[in-house]
């Protein structure tokens, strides 16, 4: 059995890249059998990013408006400078990249603002509607669905509400197993801060590096653990949400039957409804051992079958993973050694956490469902380089897009019986909309009993405009997942990318439902107008 | 081990009584030492019920009106003869109870009116917003909390919405271990038709034999094999809901990041936004083998850190249930053995329902675990006796009340680190409120990692008019509950009697949030008046 170091160990910067994914520094050079493959099936052509003082971002904030937040959070926490602004300008989808690295900073913020205490972001929320400038909340910045990005028109200003500052253990409640976290804290350091008490969260999404506590919270995050440890909305117990009509404080208990559970409403609002500035969740004691293991499969539905039946048995690891036979032939599920030998078939992943007791009493009974199944077990190297590379994926699309390659990623959750439908038409949209020379690769990341995740990573031959090519792909590929009965995310949110199909996922009665919520907490819609709302 | 008979298979007739719980036939004398021990300890007088002729109801509805509804639903299906708007006035708490055997019908329906479809439903709605006639939807009428007393005043008439011809499966997906079943199924009724292919929910509360599938989701039920299973909530993957707005249709997959989880506002919502007309489960094989067993703990302490110790080492039997000291000493655990010899302590039951092998592996881990932290294994005996009695509870209540004494329940739930905190408020505020020849007794039948439910069962003398009796008890152990950080229910739903501490649990943003909703898809406000929005 292997014990790996935990994942809170690998070094990064505190802040990412304007225009690239994490620090470059710790990119590395794209693999050259990565290189070979994409050369050889889509072709490169050299295409470098502007230098990032040649990026257009918007004015800075008015000065009167500057002084009046300074006299609010003091003149060190509200910042205006280029570089400042530029790193708080949207997320990190490719089409946010490609106008980044074009020089496109149309969306920045005029102001960043630091807010320091819960009663600091409501005195920013009361100076916001009465100047109506418009909020965008900023955790991690790596949102890859629009959510930073927004509307300006009609407002007298935008600024970024960094809750940097927010970065506390409040509280832990050892007896209940919860504590009480700042939004603000990076995945890391809430880790870290666990770690000392000998506490886990458990939530490594592969934003894990620079995403924050908040936002895992108002997007319903979900992480590469999630079967072992739950998605982001089931760890969180309790919610402070700081709304211009005064603070929401939610979750007095674990569940009950005291009418709608409001915090369902908050999860997934995206900022929308309000600011989060505290969060109670859920905890595990920090594992004692971590192992993972490779599997190999004949086919996709094979091994999705396997999947349907551990988690139909009440039987799932802690992590479990399944690429498909494209994304198991370029080896993506090991970002250093993509384009080199594969094995063939289809790689599931399967990892495991907790005491060295319970991960063999798991491992054991998962072992023999799947050799039962006809999988093949590959050992632990395999699974080893998974759980090594886990942070890597994001990396190589900027080696990728410095060669004229556009690749971006999409995901959606659906029905056992609807996975294979959903596989097949989304594939086939993308194909269809990007040409043959499309590599189109999908695994399976979070499972439930009643149906799973399907996550989709493409790469194409970037036009000399890729933003319209990749539109329309990303157009007929979301079209195809909602025409099938399925979502238009699984854990990537709403944002203002998906709001066109999201409006006829939840209907109209659903539209209205938000509409009256946002009306009623948010009535001059300051609260990052553009995203969410249909 | 120990394979007792299904639950299901338990004899009732299809509509409770009037006045009493259930089937009075099935009831039962109450045990002799049951009755010696309420005479000592709170002493004992006749105190017969009126006539059901005798008791006094609304008028019926308006000629005309019924005759229109006659033409949406078909002349078969409204009615307003005394005994069918009898049985559908009020739900079955002790006030409710106490106010019909006192012959006082003024909550009664005008009307009842059954329709058959959907199309049915929305048409029902939309009459009855032209006509400001209240809607009162109906299920099992199994609420203990004033849910089905709607408002009456400035409406042109009260109708009760009988969903009992939604009586149907509609949908089995084996894949995906989810059905559609429709809102008006009793539990058994729903039971019996996912055995006939090899399937159950799982979810047996107390109520299970009257209440149905559309009450369950509405009020956030939660059943005595919630360990095993989950919440009612937790089983709901779907909803399809008629609103004065239209239709909304929830839920195309387990989980997702596509905005707030409208599903559950609609859980918990008591027919204050919408009916119910379909309802998509997630379901589990039937199980083959079903054992119970009993443990002693020295205290109700030591219990339920034993429970704790469970729940958060992911170690929890199928039903799993602590009883305190007095509701030990009184056997209420058993019910045709009240008042009997009683092996003192602490009782405990751990139930476990699967495959022969799954049920011995999960027995062995757990009685591991409570016989190291020092429980009393009782073997299966005291566990098989607590199951054939699970759902006689409630029979005793109409006994006492036949001979003066009166007897109710609440509930609450509340984080680990504050249920000794609770437990002892709530049990003070009782009887500083009916006095010391009070019998307060509790148990703790629904555990989480993070917290856990205590559910008290009250017992006094009934003085002359016992209804402001209660009001002032129940108000006290209440505010007990909501002051001391717990909520005011766990799975008794909030009605009109829980409604004052309900709007200081959620706080005044949430009681907006909720009006919001409600005036939005319900601007006339004809569904269930007064019911759950503060």
């Amino acid at each position: 059995m292997t014990t790996n170091p935990s994942p809170i160990s690998d070094p990064t910067s505190a802040e990412m890249h304007w225009s690239r994914w994490g620090d470059p520094a710790h990119a590395g050079p794209l693999a050259e059998s990565a290189f070979a493959l994409v050369d050889t099936f889509i072709g490169t052509t050299e295409t470098p990013a502007v230098d990032s003082a040649e990026v257009r971002l918007t004015d800075p904030l008015d000065a009167a408006l500057v002084s009046e937040l300074a006299g609010i959070v003091g003149d060190d926490n509200v910042l205006t400078d280029h570089e400042t602004r530029l790193h708080r300008t949207r997320g990190k989808s490719t089409p946010d990249l490609l106008k980044l690295r074009a020089g496109d900073g149309s969306d920045s913020p005029d102001a960043v603002v630091r807010p320091g205490t819960h009663g600091e972001v409501v005195a920013i929320i009361e100076w916001a509607v009465e100047k109506h400038v418009a909020v965008v909340p900023f955790g991690g910045g790596t949102s890859v669905v629009g959510g930073l990005a927004a509307r300006r028109d009609g407002y007298a200003g935008v600024i970024s509400l960094d809750l940097v500052r927010f970065d506390k253990l409040v509280e832990v409640d050892r007896d209940s197993m919860t504590v009480v976290l700042e939004p603000g804290l990076r995945g890391p350091q809430a880790e870290k801060l666990l770690a000392a008490e000998g506490l886990t969260l458990g939530h490594f999404p592969q934003s894990f590096q620079y995403a924050s506590i908040g936002g895992f919270a108002v997007t319903r995050s979900s992480g590469q653990s999630s079967a072992g440890y739950g998605r982001f909305d089931s760890l969180v117990v309790g919610l402070t949400v700081a709304t211009p009509q005064g603070t929401l404080e939610l979750g007095n208990s674990p569940a009950n039957a005291a009418g709608p559970d409001l915090r369902e409403l908050v999860m997934g609002s995206e900022g929308a409804f309000g600011v989060v500035t505290a969060v109670r969740l859920r905890v595990r004691p920090l594992p004692e051992v971590r192992t993972y293991e490779a599997w190999r499969w004949g086919s996709f539905a094979e091994g999705s079958a396997a999947m349907r039946i551990l988690a139909q048995a009440g039987m799932l690891p802690t992590v479990l993973r399944l690429s498909d036979e494209n994304e198991t032939a370029i080896n993506l599920a090991k970002p250093t050694e993509v384009g080199g030998e594969s094995s063939g078939g289809c790689l599931m992943i399967t990892g495991y956490e907790g005491t060295p007791e319970a991960v063999e009493a798991k491992r054991a009974a998962v072992t023999a469902i799947l050799a039962g199944l006809g999988g093949e077990n590959q050992g632990p190297d395999s699974g080893q380089s998974w759980a090594d590379g886990r942070f890597h994926g994001p990396y190589l699309r900027d080696s990728l897009l410095d060669v004229g390659v556009l690749v971006e990623t999409l995901e959606t959750v659906t029905f056992w019986s609807n996975l294979e439908n959903v596989y097949t038409k989304v594939k086939d949209a993308l194909v269809s909309a990007l040409g043959e020379s499309t590599l189109v690769l999908c695994h399976i990341s979070h499972v439930y009993e009643t149906g799973a995740s399907l996550y989709f990573t493409v790469a194409t031959k970037a036009q000399a405009d890729p933003l319209p090519q990749w539109r329309e792909a990303k157009s007929a590929a979301t079209a195809a997942m909602v025409h099938n009965g399925a979502s238009v995310t699984h854990h990537h949110a709403v944002g203002q990318d998906h709001k066109p199909w999201y409006a006829e996922e939840i209907g109209p009665v659903g539209v209205r439902i938000l509409r009256a919520v946002k009306a009623e907490l948010d009535p001059t819609g300051v609260l990052n107008p553009g995203v969410l709302i249909p």
